[in-house]
């Protein structure tokens, strides 16, 4: 183990597998492609185990999972208590779809959103590598994020979002002491403004896939669901997507944990599904063609704010991931989605609208037949109602 | 124990220790006192160990301290992920003050507040003992809280609250299918209704102190911090006080620890400090006339709507326990709150404006002795910024 960087060994793009050197600041594979941090698994398997794991104190949230994390050092990790958040069961749910259903509810994270696990560990990591001033775009909620965990660092932040992006979050930026830039536009022009900055300026990008350790961040929530269900894999987990770091996350993770041999062998990894926005659904309209990338989606609307991602960048990982997870994508609108959102809460949850988005979504693959009764399913809700106050239920 | 009662006793009043039966509803003692939940604290230490407690699986939140909570039936719970929050050192405020300084984040809690603590256990008992609608008054946090729960439990809740308490929360009641009643008010005018309908209707008195289970799930405050501290007491802990259930609650519960001997027996119990607004102060008023019992303040008035409570039931409690701590008690006027809520964002942490007022309150206390070097030092953050965002920082 590096007294510095752990168990891991280097990165490796996902599409050409290129090997890259872990110890100094990268970005992506010069094949475009998006660069996965990959650990000595035999050496950690080696050092711990799941009874070490359940021995430590959960006020650790995330960082429990220290041997698959880039950094060694406890000193060198930035936390705010973000990780070890609930999985709820929903006997209600799973009642009436004949199904176990659980929700787990990553609202109750720094800054009210998962983007504090990416957040956490991204910037805990570019601060180790030297990095100076970190900038990224986002459609909400990742801006509030970053600024909070930058702050928390003591290292600068710049955040370019939309300047329809929610009010709330950003007030956040500003609040944190981050550098707020507003565009008339999406995500997507707030890219390019922050490419021109990394460009110009030497700012650390720290755009959605790339850098390689938000990453390794959102990669925890596949770890505690499994730790939460006695290190087995539930059959299905949907997942509400945007830019698609928790879902290749809960990829990367089943995939470490099997290699690991932390898994029941005989069970399949979960199966994945990719639920969007109707008016934005570039994943949706990747798989029902068949492609193997996504396309840029054109006039993107959506209440759901972090589903408003027309051209994600892992948009064909996302579809090789649903595929060879044996899941699937599909599409809700906002009116179905805020039904949802008041269903929601009236059993006690307020959730945010994409995850409201799962409900709906998970009724209709019931329905079609696509999960067997009794299947174990995981609805990951990405955030708490709490951050979009705006969006109100339909009734 | 009891199967359903767990190793739950009576009841017993703080003011004149007459003893009630703790297996049907009660809420006050005669004399008017509050009643506290007692426990064969004996056969709680032959069941438990602080070792056995750290195996548990940190995914059950406030319910690992079962054995300390009135239930014994792990389906009698009523959980939306309550508790377990972080405890974070701020090591620049240690720096500065010449401390070990913490702060308890409660804001990454359900409903983004410490009520949730209250609500989880208080609704969970109330269903247990066969309550129907319950009702409370609110300045505002607990009735999002009570609604929450209420609505996880499947039972109905009234909440009343000053027509000028924060927009969100009276969102969040109705949201969560509860009932609002808005009053022109106070928290006390809020209150009066709830006492009316409790008489004509029916409903289960949950307002603060009025019911003896909502301070055991605050309690777990204290426990929690304890293990976080690795079985220790912090010498100080600063609390934002309105109501003042967690005050008590944290007194109650580092005495129940020292009772069952896992606490170190030479220390003594932490000083409690009771933090309030300057325009809405009974606390610090009473603690500085050396009185045994608070006046109702006149005019109530301060951004942090948690404060806002001018005549707390527990007034000459509270009183008692800052004398019997060792404590104190003094007040934050609203743009130094504000100043300090700005100043704490900019190191990552978006608190309530009840929690803000923490820093000053610290900084105070240091500058005039109270507090010697190296003291170790615990902020109580009860809720998240989020829940708040219409409060603005001062420059």
């Amino acid at each position: 183990m590096d007294p510095k960087h752990g168990y891991l060994t280097h990165l490796e793009c996902a599409d050409c597998a290129t090997a890259y050197d872990a110890t100094v600041e990268q970005h992506r594979c010069t094949c475009g492609g998006i660069l996965l941090a990959r650990y000595d698994l035999a050496a950690v398997a080696a050092a711990v185990t799941p009874a070490l794991l359940a021995a430590r104190p959960w006020s650790a949230g995330l960082w429990r999972y220290a041997e698959l994390l880039p950094m060694a050092d406890p000193a060198d990790r930035v936390t705010l208590g973000e990780g070890a958040t609930p999985l709820l069961p929903l006997p209600w749910l799973g009642a009436e779809l004949g199904l176990d259903v659980w929700l787990k509810d990553e609202g109750l994270n720094p800054t009210g959103t998962f983007k504090a696990r990416g957040a956490a560990v991204g910037v805990a990591r570019a601060r180790l590598l030297g990095a100076g001033t970190l900038a990224l775009p986002t459609a909400g909620n990742a801006g509030a994020a970053w600024a909070a965990y930058g702050a928390r660092a003591g290292v600068p932040v710049v955040v370019a979002m939309p300047r329809d992006a929610p009010p709330l979050t950003q007030h956040e930026v500003r609040l944190y002491g981050a550098r707020l830039h507003l565009v008339d536009g999406l995500i997507s022009d707030a890219g390019a403004w922050v490419a021109e900055g990394v460009q110009r300026e030497g700012w650390y990008d720290a755009s959605t896939f790339k850098e390689p350790y938000r990453l390794e961040g959102k990669k925890t929530l596949g770890l505690e669901i499994a730790e939460q269900l006695g290190w087995t894999a539930p059959d299905w987990i949907l997942y509400p997507t945007g830019g698609g770091v928790g879902l290749v996350g809960l990829w990367k993770a089943f995939n470490e944990l099997r290699a690991l041999g932390w898994l029941a062998p005989d069970r399949p990894l979960p199966r994945l599904v990719a639920v969007q926005a109707a008016g934005c659904a570039p994943v949706v309209r990747g798989w029902e063609a068949g492609a193997t990338a996504t396309e840029f989606w054109q006039g993107a609307a959506t209440v759901a704010a972090g589903l408003r991602v027309p051209g994600p960048l892992a948009g064909g990982l996302m579809l090789r991931i649903l595929r060879e997870t044996g899941g699937t994508a599909l599409a809700v609108d906002d009116p179905t989605l805020r039904r949802a959102l008041g269903e929601l809460a009236r059993h006690g949850l307020w959730l945010c609208p994409e995850g409201a988005a799962l409900l709906p979504a998970l009724r209709r693959l019931r329905a079609s037949g696509r999960l067997a009764a009794g299947a174990r399913v995981v609805l990951l809700n990405t955030g708490a109602g709490l951050v979009y106050p705006e969006v109100e239920p339909l009734a």
